[in-house]
């Protein structure tokens, strides 16, 4: 019998489009100028293809936040005590942190999960973060989120994470598997300053010549430089795609979690949307590589999940305008046809 | 006794910029790093700022949709026919156009007014749209909207429009007023192609040179380029920055009404928020000379105040925010002070 993950990877199907096609071509009926919409259009046709029928109608959401504690905190590469992240675990699950408030605003169910909260990963500056055992057991719990969600009904997953110290592992993740240089994935996270950032320019070399991880092996690179929580994350969008829901990718982190996946399973990225670009220099760059377009530009750099939480109704009104517009024919107005 | 113009004109106060320092500084004590909600951040001190509070809590929200038709229509300077404008405004009473289902989905209510469907303005090729005392009444209707919609307990107004015609309108009233070129404010409109364009530029040049309105009488330029939905909406800007209700603008159509309103009250502007940014060229012209930043970018030219119902949950996310996230000292996270 083999793994959970492999049999997660063999059930990703590449997109349909067919019903992406039927999705487009029921949007030209609709009482509108043909491609007046934009980017609803095209979202509404991408979750037609992702669900496998032209009439996806609307999908329930759900935001799952991920949290974990990093041992490369040690090294003074954020600007919070790496307590912050059991301090928000608290926050998350009582209601008050901006993701909470974002995902009831828009109607999403939220699931908190810790990933290694006060257990935190190795220092990546001196070795791998992990075992390749740990980094498949996370991976798995990840891939089982989905399963649970696609019980639940859910059709919208908002990726989510916390824990201080993870754009560090986000920017050797990046580094290591786009590729590109230290300098150009680092950015001032929850906000270093001039010397903290140099710093972790400085830790990610580090991190990348400890551990020499093999880019044509992603789960290795994960294991040598991912967060625990990046790794469930990893897995939830692997489990996500196989069930078709449709992955909603929030900043900077989702997105490394996100190109690991991709690498694992290149048709991974048929079920994913970018919600919105950060001001994290390496966010565009894993953008580019995963092909995805952000839909916002707010200059949201929190993370938590929610920029994606925020991108909900969007996605939720593409459907709307697909399922519930009247057509020129149904309401008698004019087509000019073209 | 004055007239209901210059009595709306003289209540437009100055945004308070304490109330959004206040509100900023409660953001700022919130479980986030400093900023790191971007724009969200900003619309809710801009909407405190309007609104003159720190804590405006959420906003109920209102589309008004005003329909108009043009004479100018009879040039051939739209791919659709005058009768789709009526035809429209059955569908936006049966509930079945595109900003009836994106308004239902993001809870707003709609409202459909009716400021000259059937009784089109004069060719403005020719000579003016409409007399003053037109221009003048229909700018008072839309200030008794925006008296209404307070009275319901509004705070939230998106500004829509239907006019088959109604983007040579605005082409026309933006190229006097901000002034630009003709050719640099025409647009395809709902689906012009090369020609319909060319045509549309040189009903604008004779729009101009018809009329030779003054800019510095922004109710001239409006009685001798506009539509009655314009002025309607004019008046509805205008009414509603009185009331301290936030203006959100959606497209290009909106946004030369909100000009000539600023044109006719500058301290109007504070009141306002743009939705979005639409491929109209003229669109951005606009948005810089009213000073403002869009918050989506998603390729819709729809009109109907779509793209503003769009960013409705965008703006109650923001407040939600402010209202209900938890601070660091309530939520017991350790602040970075920074």
């Amino acid at each position: 019998m083999r793994d959970v993950l492999s049999q997660t990877l063999a059930r990703i199907e590449p997109a349909a489009a067919d019903a992406a096609a039927a999705a487009q071509a029921a949007l030209d009926a609709k009482t509108k100028p043909r491609g007046s919409l934009g980017r609803l259009e095209e979202i509404a046709c991408r979750i037609s293809a992702i669900r496998r029928t032209a009439t996806p109608g609307r999908l329930r959401a759900a935001v799952v936040v991920a949290a974990a504690d990093h041992g490369v905190a040690c090294e003074g590469v954020s600007a919070y005590p790496q307590e912050v992240t059991r301090e928000m675990l608290s926050n998350f699950r009582h209601g008050g942190a901006a993701v909470c408030v974002i995902a009831r605003e828009t109607s999403a169910s939220l699931r908190v999960v810790d990933a290694g909260v006060g257990t935190p990963t190795a220092n990546i500056a001196d070795g791998p973060a992990m075992s390749r055992a740990d980094a498949l057991r996370c991976v798995e719990q990840g891939v089982g989120l989905a399963d649970e969600l696609a019980g639940d009904g859910v059709g919208l997953v908002a990726l989510g994470e916390m824990g201080i110290g993870n754009t560090t592992s986000a920017s050797a993740l990046s580094a290591a598997l786009l590729p590109a240089e230290p300098v150009s994935v680092c950015g001032r996270g929850t906000g270093l300053d001039d010397a903290g950032l140099a710093r972790k320019v400085e830790v990610v070399t580090r991190a990348l010549r400890s551990n020499r991880a093999d880019r044509d092996d992603p789960l290795g690179v994960l294991t040598a430089l991912g967060g625990f929580e990046i790794a469930v994350l990893c897995g939830l969008g692997l489990g996500a795609a196989a069930k078709r829901i449709v992955v909603v990718l929030d900043g900077f982190i989702s997105c490394a979690a996100a190109l690991v996946a991709v690498r694992l399973a290149p048709g991974a990225v048929d079920a994913m949307v970018a919600a919105h670009l950060s001001p994290e220099p390496g966010h565009r760059l894993l953008l580019d590589a995963l092909g995805l377009e952000p839909l916002l530009d707010l200059g949201l750099r929190l993370g938590e999940g929610s920029g994606a939480a925020l991108a909900l109704p969007i996605l939720n009104a593409s459907l709307a305008v697909l399922a519930d517009m009247a057509t020129f024919e149904s309401a008698g107005v004019t087509d000019a046809g073209r």
